[in-house]
């Protein structure tokens, strides 16, 4: 085991908030006293209160509830609301559940660990439900321990195809547990080798204790299911899932996992996706395959979570009719109300992969009678490798406030979500992790914001990215105040800085194929993957309107109008919907191609403000996270120079049109 | 072991060639029968002649002359010499040593399996010298037992980091002695991991046995050498060679390395290069680092060969001042002179590194007073992989024929490797080889015809193209006049049809970058490798004129002015040495923009023509090299059609010039 940081655990000595009593005592209620997460929820808030406030407190157990089995469903949220009032000279933390009380204890540490008022955070009675009921981070760890598109290490998950279980288990299932994560998926949905067996005898055992550890701090366990298991492991020469004997199996197989795998909660799967088998190679509709799972999985009180990550991975170039952004769309709107209600379709954002600026899927909105689960990416795959610092949350507060104008009212995507639109009883948000076995656990020390900051907005949708970042500032790097400001106004504009200097107005996909750092203008122009710019010397972007790919009009109104013109589409995504010449006007008034000179120049000069800016904290902070993240930033500002550089290089050197301000272009 | 095919040794009977006597008695002159070499020929001939004809040939020993150690020198090339005439009624092959008679054996097996008459063939009799003293192979194999940039399987020498020593070893020898082989590199020349021990007891033992095979059909074995041994498993801090420690290390390491492997010739080396340890490190010059290597090997009889790869692989693409192609002159020729007698200075040719079509090295011409070998590639790094077929016989038939004009006569490459042109001692030919396991060695059947014609070419210079490449077909495919014309049609223009649908004009380099195969227009313009093509929306290519990075002055007159003027340059290589506007026309009468289209749709087109010749032979030729090329052809159509098409596209959409023709470009 490698060594680790503690992140937002890591409980420094704190001089404020001995208000209350000075918090000794601690009164518990609505919950059994003997419940496993009540009891870790209590061992947290003992150690965390000693270490930062040398305080012991005493606990009292108020009206004891009954025993609640946390179970997914509609309930949830319910049973993992939390209220915290001040009570005698103590604090009271109210629940219905151990999760419940266990998030309420984070709570009270995240207070005193931010030095703010205990006094005035809960005496007017604070009560929080989560945003979300299901809060899940997908590890696409595998057993090997590679990562795939993992930059923080290896896998802590696993080891030469074993499961490792030790102390950083347990301290990551705190960690997660801290920011409001209830579920994790512990594989990579592109299930192969030793992963297939995680069904079998073979890893029974540690999948059970493991799952023990996540389930006292109120995290479900999930594994990604490799949906041609019939075959791959099973023996039989079909994965068809209307035909009987691959039914049987299934059954069979469910009976055993879940039984010597209790905690287990459900499976994620990635069927007729890059490769991976599913059910159209039998004819079959994408329900089918998770209706089939879905029925067997039921009598065990799990669920399936089903990707709609399907497209065409073998594009013609040449083909401008296909489109990859309709496919999710395309895939599974038909059979919206076919699915059964422990299915939920896990919908990545945007409708092309995790790029830097995307609309929002269209599936949002368009699904009108199906569970739906967001999915996001904290791994930078295409925001730099937690090398570039992206903070990511700005993004994520654009997709959940888009409005899909789906109903009169809530109907934004974080409604959906939620679960409040469709009144849906499975739904949530999901994000691919950026975690690994590096000591700092993200690679950047900064990428931890994205970390801390998803579990925070899935758990409270309502949170700025600013009071996010700055919580995750003061508990993780200093609450100095100059040290708060300044690595704020570092991951506050961070992202749109990224975006500056990589791919212009929406158009995304400007990078090194395979790797996805660094960019390379036409790495995928004339592949098969369906993400084209088609530049020519006149003008770029992708025709996505009714006289296009018709994309556009897949969104309910007012957006599809809006993006179906020119003169109404906002200008980041005006490239992802329309083919403009160079010489097009944006609302900015600047011409598309000045846009893009002005937005790289400035992007790297802004990168490199944001690299001075972390300089100036040598000595004020501690001297390993500073040389973490200076090292980055080197890599940082080179990587933003090669993209300002090769991109105004390449469109100059194909229109011809030169930059007005005469700055150097290669 | 796989199984693999015995290629041109497959000996097949045949109903020809029972003149002389039947061949029932040979005669050998000139050597001791006691020769090992000279064993191995009779057994050869024994073999060939009753597989072939059922023949079994009395042996008569004439004049034996001394036994003749065969050693690197100026003398090789008289020691390989033979004659075979007509005597009694058999032939009388006479050579002053074993791998004279060697070669004679496998000139009467070839010219039988041809099905020429050995009347008509010897009649007059018939002497031949090989053209260079070292004909080389340079395998890039890895202990691992992959290859680098290899294309027909893995490594048949290594295994798990153990050399390798059965029955195809042998059989390696005696196909690669019966073109003309006389020595081979056996690692590749990025000298890591085992391969850096492969001079420490690890492997002496079977190193010395494989040395003994290979001596015993003339092949001398060279390994490469890690230049930082002295560090990487001496334990010294250094590997300055004018360093005293250094110096004494690889004294002992010498005199051990060449008592335990007896047969060892020499050692290649790749110095300074692409991220290898070199003389540079210690600002020593390259002949600083050769001379001190080659001085201790000397006393064995050894030889030092330097390869001259050595340019700046960090450039920063927006330089246009540092020219890749100039990297090995101006490293090499400030030492012409400097370099000791047994130091060969190993000439990659092109001066870029192996692509498609590139200007001869200026270095050949250049250096006056140094031994040169030109290197050539067989694995078809750039040349399709194996998967596309591409005869590069009449490639190197025009390299060797290149007038360098350094001097009033002899001035031509083959001339200076062949050490006419100096006097020079130790010089010759080396190909980086093309084979693997594969059951048919090359992968692509008819790559095997590049391993054939390397070898028969660099013994016989003179040789044309087509007449090696009829040998090839006669011995390995079917003696089926019309088959043998198919074959022929489809091998004699495979070099020129790939290079219309690849990279135009001598351009190169529009590859995938890092596998090399396929297409990338833009792979690696803005990357630090060297190799731009500087297109825009008005033009293309590279300025090596005098206006430009002077690269054309690096050549002799009349060459220098030809390439320096656009007027005068080769049509084929005027955007090496000319950045062109597309409207430009060329000596064809096409501009260049009509140049990329024609020659992308014709060699589209063509390589389907190559395709269906090779379809028309079904049922007339072997199913299983009927199937293997069958397979690969298929790729190679999918391959040139991206190519023409995306280098037609990316061309149309920067230039905005259409096509006269109208045809269709995306």
């Amino acid at each position: 085991m490698k060594d680790y940081a503690k992140l937002w655990l890591a409980y420094s000595p704190k001089k404020n908030n001995r208000e209350c009593g000075d918090l000794k005592k601690i009164y518990i209620s609505g919950v059994s006293e003997n419940d496993k997460i009540v009891k870790n929820a209590v061992a947290e808030l003992k150690a965390g209160l000693k270490a930062m406030l040398d305080i012991e407190p005493s606990i009292e157990y108020g009206s004891a509830g009954p025993d609640i089995k946390i179970q997914n469903g509609k309930d949830m949220q319910d049973k993992e609301e939390y209220t915290i009032s001040i009570k005698d000279s103590g604090l009271e933390i109210a629940a219905k559940s151990g999760a419940g009380i266990l998030y309420g204890a984070f709570d009270i540490l995240r207070t005193v660990a931010c030095e703010e008022s205990v006094e005035k955070a809960y005496a007017a009675g604070k009560t929080v439900r989560p945003s979300n009921p299901l809060r899940m981070l997908n590890h696409w760890d595998n057993m090997d321990g590679s990562i795939e598109r993992g930059y923080s290490g290896e896998s802590f998950f696993y080891e030469n195809n074993e499961i490792v279980i030790d102390e950083r288990t347990k301290d990551y299932a705190r960690l997660i547990a801290a920011v409001g994560i209830n579920a994790i998926v512990i594989n990579n949905v592109n299930v192969k080798q030793a992963a297939s067996y995680m069904i079998t005898d073979r890893y029974f055992d540690k999948l059970a204790q493991l799952g023990e550890i996540l389930a006292g701090y109120g995290i479900g366990l999930y594994m990604s299911l490799n949906y041609a298991s019939t075959i791959e492991i099973g023996g039989l020469d079909s994965a068809d899932p209307l035909d009987e004997k691959v039914i049987e199996w299934w059954k069979v197989k469910m009976a055993e996992v879940f039984k010597k795998i209790p905690t287990l909660k459900g499976f994620l799967v990635k069927a007729d996706s890059e490769g991976r088998p599913g059910p159209f190679t039998y004819g079959r509709t994408q329900a089918d395959g998770a209706n089939m799972l879905a029925d067997i999985v039921k009598d065990y009180d799990a669920i399936i979570i089903w990707r709609c990550f399907v497209y065409n991975c073998k594009q013609d170039w040449r083909d401008r009719k296909t489109d990859r952004a309709r496919a999710g769309y395309d895939n599974f709107i038909p059979m919206d109300g076919d699915y059964h209600d422990n299915v939920i379709l896990q919908i990545k954002n945007g409708p092309m992969d995790f790029q830097i600026r995307e609309p929002i899927s269209p599936l949002f909105g368009g699904l009108k009678k199906t569970n739906q689960m967001l999915e996001v990416q904290i791994a930078q795959e295409y925001t730099g490798h937690q090398i570039d610092v992206c903070y990511l949350i700005p993004e994520f507060k654009e997709i959940l406030g888009f409005k899909t104008y789906c109903s009169e009212k809530d109907d934004t995507v974080a409604d959906i979500i939620s679960g409040k639109t469709l009144g849906s009883r499975f739904s949530g948000i999901a994000a691919v992790t950026n975690t690994g076995n590096d000591f700092n656990w993200t690679g950047n020390y900064l990428a931890g914001a994205n970390l801390y900051g998803f579990g925070r907005l899935a758990f409270d949708t309502d949170l700025s990215a600013e009071q996010i970042a700055e919580e995750f500032v003061r508990m993780t790097i200093s609450e100095n105040e100059e040290v708060v400001s300044a690595v704020l106004e570092i991951l506050l504009p961070s992202r749109e800085i990224y975006e500056r200097y990589t791919s212009p107005l929406g158009i995304g996909w400007m990078v090194t194929p395979a790797t996805h750092y660094g960019c390379s203008v036409d790495g995928y122009e004339y592949d098969r993957w369906g993400t084209y710019h088609r530049a020519d010397h006149l003008g770029i972007g992708v025709d996505r309107t009714d006289k296009g790919t018709g994309y556009a009009l897949l969104y309910n109104e007012p957006n599809a109008s809006m993006y179906n013109s020119p003169d109404d589409c906002p200008d980041e995504l005006v490239l992802f919907f329309h083919h403009l010449p160079y010489t097009h006007v944006l609302h900015s008034g600047k011409t598309v191609i000045q846009h893009i000179y002005d937005t790289h120049f400035e992007g790297y000069a802004q990168a490199r403000e944001l690299a001075a800016k972390w300089d100036s904290l040598k000595g004020k902070i501690d001297d390993a996270i500073f040389d973490n993240v200076k090292e980055r930033f080197e890599r940082q500002l080179y990587n933003a120079r090669e993209w300002c550089d090769q991109v105004n290089s390449y469109f100059y050197r194909k229109s011809g049109i030169p930059d007005e301000k005469g700055r150097e272009i290669w």
